[in-house]
């Protein structure tokens, strides 16, 4: 640990413009920065300074297609919708309102966007400003919305010449416990504590924080190991788009059987939630099923009556009940019965 | 603005138990504590102060079913879950893993709640060190993970004496831009601010954060207003919880219809998903339909033949196509007609 942290801001930088040297203008602004600080700097100005600006009109519908354009270019995908908030995934992969995109502390003839590699611009502020003398890391920060909590903190989207992470697991506790949780996101609660003295109109667009250990000689694997990939990310969808690819799912339901071990309390939660919806007097009950083809469990549905329309809802009831199934992690097949409709079941790693 | 931030750590607090006047113990450690600085407290030695510890086994299946209960016991809902990650919200409205409960940095005997009302501890506190001759803000801390983000950050689950929020909305850019986003969590930052000084073994759970203006009379709202509610929150359920939803939407599908007027691209794209999945030969085309029960369109389906297996797979096929039609946000209803199904469609406000 540390014996305590200052952040201190930066003024002065004053307008950047493609081209300038960063560097210079910062050790112009702050020639007090010293060996071992840990300096956040606003993505804002590293994009400026590297160009990374769209020309858009000024306003009307030409600058909202611009705009959209914009966004759809660095978009790897949509995260979440509503209404005029779009959440996009960046070619980077980053999460964010807009892509990322800003329209603020520019003139209104450019939109901003974030750096193409923010750890290799971090690396590369770091490198000059090394070779000016001055051995730092460099945390490129910008603000970010979050899930489950108002209001927005500044994260790191590049770092260099510091951990990203700081790992305490295998760690032990007073008590003798070991430390469970706990690699800390630092190169995020730095460029959150650099927000702190920063404002929102880019007149500090640096600040300085000193005090903190593991500056080091690597430039270290950078931000992007705070990216957390799909397979592990359990928001990697809005909850309505989630629930709307679910819908989906139902409409596109394989006829095909993983061959999984069937919960029988999971059938009986997935025949509670249709109860409901299927027609009065339909019979449903566990039936015998060869064990080709996967099935490790059977339901044996049969309608009321033998009309047309009975046919026809017992077709709909059947498709019920395989969503419902779905839903409980269970996959099924429609085999034709003399009594009805026989669903061939076995549990599937699909949506569970 | 500032001139600048100091962040200090608090040590020799030592160990906390049941009972322990906090205000005492911190001042006792930091007498240089002074007016205006905002105290980031980490919430479990609050939660110890408070006795709020609940007492479990040391080991074996009869902890596990303790520590269970204690979850059972905080959870209003569960978020999301895989393998052994459970991701709930709390009564309170934190949205955490495990509930918050803690097992590190207290004896095998006990499991560590967090405070039952953080911004109460706060205000306690706050009071308590004011009766002290200290007029500062206080934070109750602890460790959160996030959505789309590697490691873990600590925010802010109290807070009396400086507003949570940090509003810049209305405020004019250097270039004339009204600054849209940005409300800023401050509170949350200078969680993560104090978290660079404190370790994770408890011997630093304080840190003072000197420097910030806003320090103010009043105790204010707290950090219950950085909770964002279940309406606002765009991921309020885990991908996979999300999905599983969607397939019991499926599952229940009501045959009402709101009335909105549909989108013929929303149905042209239903009808491209479920493409390959029904019957050949089957027929889906648009049909006119009674403006009666808010039907604002209609798509009449015709199977390919007359069998009991043709009707009843168009059961199913319909079933499936009003899954992708809700899918694109439009209601359906299925009426008789003598050449198949007729499906009476209005938008919905339902998933979309």
């Amino acid at each position: 640990m540390t014996d305590g942290v200052e952040i201190l801001p930066v003024r002065g930088i004053g307008d950047v413009t493609p081209g300038d040297d960063l560097a210079a203008l910062i050790l112009g602004a702050a020639p007090w920065v010293r060996d071992g600080d840990v300096l956040v700097v606003t993505s804002k100005v590293v994009s400026k300074a590297e160009g990374r600006l769209v020309e858009v009109p000024a306003d009307g519908p030409e600058r909202e297609a611009a705009r959209a354009q914009a966004l759809e270019s660095e978009t790897a995908r949509v995260v979440a919708r509503r209404g005029p908030t779009v959440i996009v995934q960046t070619h980077h992969g980053f999460v964010m309102a807009a892509g990322g995109i800003d329209a603020s502390n520019v003139d209104k003839t450019h939109l901003v966007l974030l750096p193409a590699d923010p750890d290799a611009s971090a690396r590369a502020l770091r490198a000059a400003l090394r070779a000016r003398g001055r051995d730092v890391a460099v945390i490129i920060s910008d603000t970010m919305g979050r899930a489950w909590r108002n209001g927005l903190t500044d994260v790191a989207l590049g770092a260099a010449g510091l951990p990203a992470l700081r790992d305490h697991r295998g760690e032990i506790d007073p008590y003798g416990n070991e430390l469970q949780l706990t690699q800390m996101a630092v190169a995020d609660e730095l460029a959150s504590a650099g927000e702190l003295v920063k404002g929102k109109s880019d007149q500090v667009p640096v600040a300085v924080v000193r005090g903190i250990p593991g500056v080091g000689q690597d430039d270290g694997v950078g931000a992007a190991t705070l990216l957390r990939d799909g397979a592990s990310d359990m928001f990697s969808l809005g909850t309505a788009e989630a629930r709307a690819a679910g819908l989906r799912d139902a409409a596109t339901m394989p006829e095909t059987l993983p061959g999984g071990i069937v919960d029988p309390q999971a059938v009986d939660r997935a025949l509670v939630t249709v109860a409901e919806m299927i027609a009065p007097g339909t019979l449903v009950r566990p039936a015998e099923v060869l064990p080709e083809n996967g099935a490790t469990a059977g339901l044996l549905v049969t309608p009321p009556g033998t009309s047309a329309a009975d046919l026809v809802r017992l077709g709909a009831d059947a498709q019920r009940l395989r969503a419902s199934l779905a839903a409980e992690g269970i996959a099924s097949a429609s085999l034709p019965h003399e009594d009805g409709l026989l669903l061939a079941l076995s549990a599937a790693g699909g949506v569970r």
